[in-house]
């Protein structure tokens, strides 16, 4: 079972999910997509997952069999798990460590191996976001769990597995510290100058430079202190703290947001790794200064030894000069 | 010329290093590593470098010709400069933007292309690590400098772009997030306590499970909560916040322990990319409760989406295991 652990040097947690044990010899294939072959998100192969959590567009009565557009899975090797218990090691002053508690979940987007979002349709689209916010207004009803984590890992650089298109949702049993941060700030700046802090940086954005795209409900954009080359933010523009709060109408036209900012970036790049990390206010209440958004953050540079000595990245492209490119590219138009 | 740029909802800084001005078909090649042809780091080829800062072993008077045992030279592209001026956007408020001002070197290890910290001889890494300390003291007389950052890549995975046996150093204007981060924390413990907060953590591990090595001034050790799996720390036994006030014996117990590590982690992998990144206090003075480490962080994962979302790792092996097997394995003991 997998332990929470706090450095204290750092007030940083980490998870060590010891059940997998890795030793040397296993991590020989570790940044090997897994290609070809037996797929187990496609149709057929659903025996080849841990029974089924949730599906759409088929009878959940006759579960792990084909016909489904969105399916959501346990993750076969979970980070953390409801089951944890148990920290056998004695911890010593200053360390401490909680039983790793929570939730891994991987909803898988399609039944199509090789689509993306760029090549989603807008309707299955917004079957994934619906399917997510499933998930997310029923693990929000555990008191256990403190913060749902959605990401997708889009391609091996980025940290994909496994190839055939899906996200992940781990639930935590902890406000995680960047979230903690973000939203600590926000309160701050609230409570000195009346004002959400993201409004305020939409306001900047909405006038600039560094838009990409914009709808009735959403500002694309690559961030003035963007970390990564071609970074982009999708932020509601109207004050919302919490993804969960979505409205119809706003699910729509974050649909095509998201699937044109993922076209334009597919289309400007031959391959594209890429991260999308999803930040929302945590579930306990207080948190209404924050603002939720959707960060992309493609990975043409590598992460070292400068970036974890010193919290800095080193970011060769100029957003103002990413949103330009990202705005001259020919979009592909053609959807399925 | 470079930018430092402020983010107010993460309260974190990053170099826009603009002059790169890096569009997508210039990131196509970004993940290979520069291999055969001519090495600009090997004998012979000392003008392909820009002009040398410091050299042992060979004359400095005839300057960039083969000979030197190590030498320093400033990074071809350089992520900050002395020659950083003028921001010419206007920034709006809540964002901030300094000048990228700094220094950017290469510490050419070795003249052999091949050699790494597991098979340089103890004579070659103390002749590194005297260099290390000259630029150190060197740079630390520029009022505009606040901290030095040594750090190595070792590996493509790991973010080198050159083969050949190199590390880095990078002055900042600002003393990094994650240094001033660490060293409030120690202040803050030290005021609670008493004690050195590091201090506690190394009699914690002298009696652990954790120890790999340790030799009279030094303990080298995979932290309680690593976030890497197969992670080191080396901590001097006694306290020191400055790595600059290393006495001449302790440069050779470093340099031993040092050397054993990582023939250690060669030995247990086939291939394993790493960084190495030096934590030392602030050069500012009231940091005398911080405590110099040097962290030795493998790159057997992937940090992605769950990483950036929370600020959480996911460690597949437990520190206890890694320790363990770095304790078994079979030491190379052969030195050139």
């Amino acid at each position: 079972m997998s332990q929470l652990r706090y450095d204290p040097s750092t007030d940083m947690w980490v998870v060590i999910a010891s059940e997998r044990g890795k030793r040397p010899h296993d991590f020989r294939i570790a940044h090997q997509e897994k290609r070809g072959g037996e797929c187990p998100f496609c149709y057929g192969n659903e025996h080849q997952t841990p029974p089924e959590i949730a599906v759409t567009g088929r009878d959940p009565d006759i579960p792990n069999t084909p016909g489904w557009t969105v399916r959501v899975i346990p993750n076969k090797f979970p980070a953390l798990s409801l089951e944890a218990q148990g920290i056998n090691e004695v911890v010593h002053v200053p360390y401490k460590a909680i039983n790793g508690i929570g939730v891994h979940e991987v909803l898988v987007e399609s039944p199509h191996h090789d689509s993306t979002f760029g090549t989603h349709s807008i309707g299955q689209l917004k079957s994934i976001i619906a399917m997510l916010l499933q998930r997310y207004y029923d693990l929000r009803t555990n008191p256990k769990l403190k913060y749902l984590q959605f990401f997708k890992n889009s391609g091996r650089i980025a940290g994909a597995s496994l190839e055939h298109a899906h996200c992940q949702l781990i639930a935590t049993p902890l406000v995680p510290v960047v979230i903690a941060t973000e939203t600590r700030i926000a309160t701050d700046y609230f409570q000195r100058h009346g004002r959400c802090l993201y409004c305020d940086m939409l306001e900047v954005e909405l006038s600039g430079t560094r838009v990409v795209e914009l709808n009735d409900d959403f500002l694309l954009f690559c961030p003035f202190a963007s970390r990564f080359p071609y970074e982009m933010w999708i932020m509601p523009r109207r004050h919302s703290h919490d993804f969960g709060l979505i409205t119809d109408q706003e699910i729509s036209t974050f649909c095509h947001i998201l699937s044109t900012g993922i076209r334009r970036l597919e289309s400007a790049f031959d391959v594209i790794p890429y991260n999308m990390v999803l930040h929302t206010a945590p579930w306990e209440i207080g948190h209404e200064h924050y603002h939720w958004h959707l960060e992309i953050l493609p990975r043409l540079t590598i992460v070292a030894g400068f970036e974890f000595g010193t919290g800095y990245y080193i970011n060769p492209t100029a957003p103002e000069l990413a949103a330009n490119s990202l705005r001259q590219v020919e979009e592909v138009i053609s959807q399925p």
